[in-house]
C-alpha cells in the first residue's frame, strides 16, 4: 500500500505524465487564445481575461482520492481524478463562458467527455463555474496520446467567490465555519444577480 | 495650432517621453511585485491578482483634452492629464488596496500627488476605484527625472463594471444610453454591497 | 495600382489574415514548446533556449515584393512571399535543429512545403540557418484554414551572425559595404568551424 | 552540524530571505529593462538579447560551499557565496557588456562590490564573461535592506560555449574529460576571435 502510494507520486511528479500534462495546458491555453483573437474580432472586446493551467500536486491528489474513498494509486487518480491536470479560464459575461463552451466542442481534436453545469445548478456551497472534462491528443514521437484534462470557465465575480471559499478549505468542519457558510451562500446568491444583470446591461449596450 | 498638435504627437509617441514612460511602467509594475510578494508572506494569499500598465494613446489624450476644455500642447498634457502614464492592479479585497497605498506612501522614492478615493465616493456614474497620481524618479544617464502615474487599485468586482461602463463610452448622449446608465448605477451598488461582505467574511475566516 | 496597394495593407493589418497569423504563431511556438518538454526529459538538457513569432510588416512585404520583381497584390504576397509568418527559434547544437526538424516533419497536422538546408549549403553572403516552409491548419468557425509560415532554425552563433548581418540591411550598396560583406563573410566561415566543434565536444560529454 | 545545515536549507527557501531575493532578482531585471530601453533608443539596436535571474538551490549552494572549504551555514552563505542571488543577461556585443557595467556603477542605488573581469582575463577553463558583484536597496515595512547579487553579462558565443562546459560540470575528474578540457579550451579561443572580429565589423558599420 505504501508502495503503491510513492508509485503513485513518481507518476505525478518529474514523470512521463507530467510532461505531457504540461504540454496538455499549453495546448489548452493555445486553444483559449485562439478562440479569444476570433472572438474579439468578431465581438469588439475580450472574452477571456486571464487563464491559468497547473498540474495537481500529489498532495492534492491524494487529499481527494482520500476524500472519495479510493485507494491511492495511478489508475484511479488518472480515472476518477478529472481535474489531475486542470486549466481556468476567467471570461468576461456569462454568455461568453458558453460560447467558448459550444466552439471547443465543435472542434476535431476535441472530446468533451462531460460538462458540469455549476453555473446553472450552483454547488450547495455556492459554487459557480462551468466545469468541462475534455481529452485532446498530444502528438507525441511514440504516437498520439489522448489527455484528459478540466477546463473551469467562470466570470471575475463567480472567481471572487470561488477564492474566498477556497481560503476556507483548512477550517471547514469547526463550528465558526458553519455560519461563514452560511453567509458565502448567501453572497453566492448577489454573484448570480450581478452577472445575470450585467449581462441584461451588455446586451443593451450591444443593440445601441 | 495645427503644428502644436503634431508635436504633442511626437512627444507622446517615439519619443523621449515614451521610452521614459514605458520605464515608469516597468518600475511600478516591479514596485507591485515586491509589495505582493512580501504581503503574500504574511497574509498566506496574494493580495494582488492581475496587473497592466500602458501609455495612453495620443487619440485618447486629444479627446480627453478636448473633454477639459485644453489646448492641445505638450506641457498642458503633462500637467493635466494624470494618466498619461497609467498602471492599473486587481486587488483581492477592499482592505488590500488601502494596504498598498500605505506601504507606497511610504516609500523615499515615491511622491503621492493626490489621491482619488472612489471607493469611499463613487463617481455619480457608479465608478468605484482607489486612484493615487504618484511621482516616481526613473534614473537615465542625464541624471534623474521623477515621472507622473496614475495607480488605480480595484477589487474584480469594481473592474467588472468598469469594464462594461466602458463599453458604452461611444454611445453615451443617445437617448438609449440614458437607461442603460441608470442600471449601471444599481449595478455598481450590488458591488459596493458584494465587495464589503466579502470583506467582512475573510475577516471572518482570518479569525478562525 | 495604387489601389492594389492599398487592399494590400488591408490583408496584412488588422485583417482576417493577421488574426489567423497570430493563431499560427501561437500554434507553432506551442508545438516548440512541446517538442522542446519532450526533448528535454530525454537529453537531459533544453534543445530550444529561445523562440520568437511575428507577422512580417506591410513595410518589409513591399520592399520583398519589390525585390522579386513582383505586383503588389495580396495572392502575389500569400504565394511567394514564404515568411508573411515567421516564427524563429535558437536551438542549442547544430544536431538538434535536424532532431526538431524530423520531428515536426512526421507530424500529422504539419505539412512541409518546402526545405531549404543554408546550413549546409550558406548563402553566398555568409547566411546561415535551417528554413522550413510549412503549412498548418488553423481551426476556425468557419472551418479550417491551412496557414503558410515559415521557421526559422539557428544555433546562437548563426543568430548572432544574422544580427550583425542585419545591421547591414540599409546601408548595402555603398563602397564600404563591401569590404565589411567580405568581413562577415569570414565571421562565417569561423561560426560554421565553432558549431562544428561545439557538436563535437558535446557528442563526446554525452558518451562518458 | 546537521542542525545548522538544516537552518541553512530553512534560510535559502521559503523564507524571509529568499522572498526578498526574488524581489531583488526582479528589481535588477527591471534595471537592465530601463537600461536596455534607454540605450536601444540612442544605438537604435537591442543592447540585451536575453535575460534571466534565479536563486541558488540549497543543493548548488552546499556543493559550492564544501568546494570552498567553508562551513555549512547562513552567514557564511551570505558572505562568500556571491551568487546565491543571480542575473545573467546576454548582450549583442563586448562593448555593450562594460556600456552597462559602467551605467550601473552610476546608479546611486547601486553598490559595486567587485568586478570580476573574465573577458579580459579568462578563467584557466576558457570560461568567459564579466560577473559584477552589486548591492541593492530593497525597500520593505521593517525598513530597507541592501541585498547582494551577481550579475553576469556574456555575448552570445560567450553563452554557447558556458552552456557547453556546463554539461560537463558532473562528469568532470574522469580521465575522458580531460581531453574534452582541452577541446573546450580551444574552443574558447575561437570565440574570443569570434567577438573581436564581430565587434570590428559591427564599428565599422557603425561608421558608414
Amino acid at each position: 500500500m505504501k508502495k503503491e502510494s510513492n508509485k503513485l507520486k513518481e507518476n505525478l511528479v518529474n514523470s512521463d505524465f507530467s510532461v505531457k500534462g504540461e504540454c496538455a495546458i499549453s495546448l489548452i491555453l493555445t486553444k483559449l487564445d485562439i478562440i479569444n483573437i476570433e472572438l474579439s474580432m468578431i465581438l469588439d472586446r475580450n472574452v477571456i481575461q486571464m487563464k491559468t493551467g497547473r498540474m495537481k500536486s500529489y498532495e492534492s491528489t491524494c487529499k481527494k482520492m482520500k476524500k472519495k474513498g479510493l485507494e491511492k494509486n495511478f489508475s484511479n487518480a488518472l480515472e476518477k481524478i478529472n481535474d489531475l491536470i486542470g486549466v481556468r479560464a476567467i471570461c468576461s459575461y456569462v454568455d461568453d463562458i458558453y460560447r467558448i463552451a459550444e466552439i471547443l466542442s465543435e472542434q476535431k481534436d476535441v472530446k468533451i467527455v462531460k460538462v458540469k453545469d455549476y453555473i446553472r445548478d450552483p454547488k450547495s456551497s455556492g459554487y459557480r463555474s462551468l466545469h468541462i472534462i475534455m481529452e485532446i491528443p498530444i502528438g507525441f514521437q511514440g504516437g498520439t496520446q489522448w489527455m484528459k484534462a478540466e477546463l473551469q470557465l467562470r466570470t471575475a465575480a463567480m472567481d471572487y467567490w470561488a477564492n474566498l471559499d477556497h481560503q476556507l478549505r483548512y477550517k471547514r468542519g469547526r463550528k465558526e465555519a458553519e455560519v461563514i457558510d452560511e453567509e458565502l451562500r448567501a453572497c453566492s446568491d448577489i454573484i448570480g444577480t450581478l452577472d445575470r444583470k450585467m449581462l441584461e446591461i451588455r446586451k443593451k449596450i450591444d443593440k445601441i
